[in-house]
């Protein structure tokens, strides 16, 4: 069961901010040998692991109209209506992250500017098994579409039967994904880092994914291929004061618990009374949940944490470094202004966390495992890059050639001089 | 010397844009170890490695006022007031690129926004060598502090008698970087990514450095600590039409190649002429230099290219994604707006390169080696990270408590519907 921490010192801070370290098999190897063999023997390689990792033979890896067409007939209505609804407040936070910035000059005759361009190829990765995470296609593929991502391509691993799960399908369409493919694992990360016959090569990849989809994408990042973010187990940190109700945070570390036995969830609060009362209530609440000895074992890495102040538990929070953040306080809008690091905070006791996994229109993909000290979630940025412009009149470089002179010149770079020198010489003879 | 290339057909487009591919000697093991010995025994690791590799015994390696102070005394007042002016062309551009959203509502009763903050603590490395690259130190301090980091640790390998460059000193100070270190090498980015006695660990690395430097960030980037980029050979491409000056482009060319050996400089141009004058500039500008067989080396993995057209060059510019792209045509400005993949574009003839190097404002830190595909420039967005807020009240989650209920049930989330059921009951009870 969840770990009880009363008053810890400062010098244990550092101890209870680790993250619960998950058995880490040496994969590098057969994930290596995987990449290499798509990227040599490309579709006959798809083929063959296909074969090997989910049981069934294809073909053709590409998605069809009529099984896109299909997959919608087999969801509610309801299901259907939530996706919608959903997709809307995303789009529409999603939307506002778009912006211009103005030329600035920097001096006379030198202005320089910066513009966004989307990334022309992006790959999204959406894992199979049994809990289809159809929430994950919105996540990635409506920044991507808001963007302006030219070829957007899906890789999703199919069933024994050869299928897709429907819910991915209907999500993928409605936001725009024209190209889904039936490729699972390391080697749909070595397929869209590399290209084969039928799955087009990209310029980044996205998504979340078991250790050797993770590892497939760290080994090809190092060769150049962009990726969305390092992947870790979620992880959910509650800060409260007395004034929480105890059951809707006990909820909140369940559902956040459920992710998988290597997730921690942490409540953070100046009151015993509180914590107490969440300890009572994770009980309660276990027992009227299905999987709840999966969640017994995620519970057992957590923490309930007593601090003097809700101050001290907020400096906690920043040094934790939470993939998320709940702020159950009397003042909680004013204490968030104090988070730091954090990948996503939710302020108030009506802000769940899952409000924030589904629907309410921030992105779910967020920097785990303290990351979010340096690593911000997922957006339209994510899906663009920038470039930066300058021109430089006449007037300009005859304010500036000076400057650039002197400085090449000590960085003994006499080329980069000359190209200065170079023009002076020939504006001084017009 | 310089290749050239006549109206290449579209199929061998893809080969003209292979970057040389540079002697990789098989490092990672040595970079490794070197990791491990700094990660395990700190500074007296740095000791040892820095006796070995930089050939001078250091007592300790933080740079006193002491040689900060002598360090401004041995530079000209004409350097000074160079940095200086290009330190507030830089401060100037970069302050633009700080910016605030404003909230949105995405349905009612739901706020969701997002904030940046600065990343506390950052590494900037800035090799030794003949060439100190004081520039670099304009270029990743002053991003650094406008983004408002707290702590900004420079390390940079010290010399033979265990002194920095002065250069780099008195642009560190002047920058406002309190903490220098004397350590270079993998085992600075070691101290860095793990701390040691004296050097403070970080969360984040930036800047250049050799094949060792590069690999060490590679490697503690798969651990956790965020990097800038991926890095790679300078390179420029210039767009050029029968309008451009040939001597301006040939210097231009030059200016890049003298980076190195396995630099790549490129002209791309639907002008016969433009393109033998260039040829016959860069052969006589090449005889006034100093350093002409260094040059002659980058040059013979160049290319002079002949297209049909300013339209199909600048496609074949988006194709190479060249770090730096210059666009010498008679309708420059109109046709920079065709660029998509570049970090930075020079726009026009008095626009050289060299200017963005070092004082017009703009970053110099760019993606090299394609990565211009995927990856922006550096700014002050990279010394922050971005963190989604969310405030939902009672009547929003009423609006969308059932959208989330029922997504998550269809994901099989049981512990994420509770987080919203378990609320709902409480409102409707009230």
């Amino acid at each position: 069961m969840i770990k009880t921490v009363l008053n810890p010192s400062r010098d244990q801070w550092e101890q209870l901010c680790r993250r619960p370290s998950a058995k880490k098999e040496d994969i590098a190897g057969s994930v290596r040998e995987i990449l290499y063999d798509v990227r040599a023997h490309g579709d006959s390689a798809l083929r063959r692991l296909t074969m090997l990792y989910n049981g069934v033979e294809l073909q053709s890896f590409r998605v069809t109209d009529e099984e896109k067409k299909r997959a919608g007939k087999s969801l509610t209505d309801d299901l259907k209506n939530a996706m919608l609804i959903a997709a809307g407040n995303i789009e529409k936070f999603h939307c506002s992250q778009l912006n211009n910035e103005t030329p600035v000059e920097t001096m006379p005759g030198i202005q320089c500017w910066r513009k966004s361009s989307a990334i022309e190829k992006v790959g999204l990765y959406i894992p199979g098994g049994n809990a289809p995470l159809f929430s994950t296609v919105l996540m990635l593929g409506i920044p991507a579409r808001i963007a302006g991502c030219k070829e957007i391509i899906l890789c999703t691993p199919p069933d024994k039967s050869g299928l897709v799960n429907p819910a991915i399908l209907y999500v993928a369409d409605m936001v725009g994904i024209k190209s889904v493919f039936k490729v699972g694992g390391a080697q749909a990360i070595a397929a869209l880092a590399f290209g084969t016959e039928s799955v087009p090569g990209v310029d980044k990849i996205f998504g979340p994914g078991n250790q050797y989809v993770t590892k497939a994408k760290e080994l090809v990042q190092s060769e150049g291929i962009a990726i969305d973010m390092p992947a870790g187990p979620s992880e959910v940190l509650v800060i409260a004061d007395e004034d929480a109700n105890p059951s809707f945070v006990a909820a909140d570390l369940i559902s956040q618990a459920e992710h998988g036995t290597d997730s921690q969830v942490m409540l953070v609060t100046d009151s015993i009374n509180l914590l107490e009362a969440v300890k009572k209530s994770l009980a309660e609440q276990l027992n009227d949940l299905p999987q709840s000895k999966a969640l017994n074992e995620s519970l057992y890495n957590s923490n309930l944490i007593l601090m003097q102040s809700v101050e001290e538990s907020i400096c906690f929070s920043n040094l934790y470094a939470p993939e998320h953040v709940i702020i159950a306080t009397k003042s909680a809008l004013a204490d968030s202004e104090k988070i730091i690091n954090a990948g996503s905070v939710f302020i108030g006791s009506f802000s769940c966390e899952s409000a924030g996994d589904y629907a309410s229109g921030t992105n779910h993909t967020l920097p785990t495992n303290g990351h979010a000290r340096s690593y911000s979630g997922l957006s339209v940025d994510s899906f663009m890059k920038k470039t930066t412009f300058q021109y430089i009149s006449e007037e300009g470089l005859k304010k500036i050639g000076k400057v650039i002179e002197t400085m090449a010149e000590a960085e003994t770079l006499y080329g980069h001089r000359n190209a200065v020198s170079i023009r002076l010489k020939t504006i001084s003879h017009e």
